[in-house]
């Protein structure tokens, strides 16, 4: 897609995390023409700023490589609201009532929306990834905490405060763990990077990072029983988020959907165990990975401008970031 | 409202349940004005021939009244496919793909569609009851068992195979009692009226219905036990949906709602015990009662023929059946 004078047009997309901003330029054709990380820093104050300056920095790159930058989109996590482009609260990144957009927007100097990031990865995983074509189904992040984007007829679950989808502090075993928020049996007590970390220590294992746990799946065993109950609390809340949602698929991401059958295997025996008298959905893991928030951000950019055309150019032709 | 010929128009609405079909004849002005209710009898066949006389009868009905009857709608439990007039599976009409929409209009000489029995409830408390006006909001049904219609943005949940809301058995208690369902710890092994009755007997109490040991409550310590934690399992249910769908208001209907401040006292505190980092939605008993079911499948009925005109016009007034 060119513009009338045959310039190439491209949105800026950041998928901001609490300890990582992701950003890319993205194509009309949904290619990712540029991309960076950069560390996020600590403070809400200092966040803003550095933001704004990898914005900069991604328009004056995308300029240089001859796109005409048309619009750009941060995702994140915590409570935001679409529509007014305000972020209410976003516990690892310092932030209450930001109004994220418009200052991104006087920054870069084009329109900027926000999104919800796992919100965002579920909407790229619909358009180009593993719920291609799905219209009924659960988005569901697995990193340090869990959350979730619940698909139903093609839209997502906002909620009357924009809060839908905190799957991860469900209370999957009531008086069980006390989980960081202050309630107890959530399911990211058991299931998540941090709650593995913290329960394999707690058992006389080492201090490891989750991804190392699973690992040692099947020769320590302590890993194994530290992850039998995260299973079993993921289960758990998928067959409540099954039964009232009814989902078709749920697409797992986040660096946990990456151990792969060790997860799905069990996961799936599982589900199926608790669901007595209907049908599990299918479950899939990610084919986005972790571009996909920064995809969805893109998708967000373009849908901004009123270019559904791009966005619906991908889905045809199914390209994929790269 | 009244077409060319200055014949007032009206529809059919029928909320079929287990052991009772209430059926109505209601105006473009949101006036009942004419109801009856009908035993529904054991056997697929024999409900289908009942509800069929029973629509005949009220259209009978309606044009003595010198009404013109312009639709129909049945409202029922299971899975209701609104959109093809099918029901997939009702269990206890002891129906399986059965095509009732378009049964029914070639019996009554209307056309006839089908719906969800609490989504339509809840429709209805929208539109004219307790969550009038509000966008995000759960119907919770709390009779022989438990359902509930999620909506968001003013839009109700479906589902892939149009089974979502099945509030009652999601596993509040992991490995709990046994559910009729064959699932362990389901909310409504604990909060429902065939729960409470059951739990009742088994502790020692006699045989009664749940409504009678809501009666006894603060006088018999078997009656505070199982309610005791009927209460705790519909809190944990109900923190659940809170963080999954982010409502602003629970509207609770069924029979058991009618428990009052027994209920609601008990619940809110519960509530927001379990919640501890964000506040609890609103919690309300339904104002419609018994009749919601039925004013949702008028709503219905004069949707489907296109007189939206009609429903706003009961929002607008706040008519109710009567």
């Amino acid at each position: 897609m060119s513009d009338s004078e045959g310039v190439a047009s491209a949105v800026l997309a950041v998928d901001l995390g609490g300890t990582t901003m992701k950003g890319a330029v993205v194509d009309a054709a949904g290619r990712t023409v540029h991309e960076e990380a950069w560390p996020t820093p600590t403070g809400g104050e200092l966040v803003i700023r550095v933001l704004g300056d990898l914005l900069v920095a991604l328009r004056a790159r995308g300029e240089r490589l001859g796109l005409r930058i048309v619009a750009g989109s941060v995702v994140s996590p915590g409570t935001i609201d679409d529509a007014t482009g305000m972020i209410g609260y976003a516990s690892n990144l310092g932030w209450r009532d930001v109004p994220l957009a418009s200052l991104m927007a006087e920054r870069v100097g084009v329109p900027v929306v926000i999104g919800h990031d796992v919100r965002a990865a579920g909407l790229a995983e619909q358009r180009l990834g593993a719920a291609s074509g799905v219209e009924d189904f659960v988005q569901v992040s697995i990193g340090t905490g869990v959350a979730a984007a619940l698909f139903d007829s093609g839209t997502v679950a906002l909620g009357a405060t924009r809060s839908a989808g905190e799957l991860g502090h469900i209370p999957v075993i009531p008086d069980g763990e006390l989980c960081t928020c202050g309630q107890r049996g959530c399911l990211e007590v058991y299931m998540s990077g941090a709650g593995l970390a913290r329960r394999y220590a707690a058992r006389g294992g080492d201090v490891l990072q989750a991804e190392r746990i699973v690992a040692r799946l099947g020769s320590d065993p302590i890993a194994d029983a530290v992850w039998a109950d995260a299973v079993h609390a993921l289960a758990l809340g998928l067959t409540t988020v099954t039964l009232l949602l009814d989902p078709a698929l749920v697409v797992l991401g986040g660096g946990l959907s990456r151990a792969g059958d060790s997860l799905l295997a069990p996961l799936r025996v599982a589900l199926d165990d608790q669901l007595a008298w209907r049908s599990a959905p299918r479950i899939a893991v990610s084919t986005l990975g972790s571009d996909a928030g920064r995809i969805g951000a893109s998708v967000l950019a373009f849908r901004s401008v009123g270019r559904d055309d791009v966005v619906s150019g991908w889905q045809r032709e199914g390209v994929l970031a790269g």
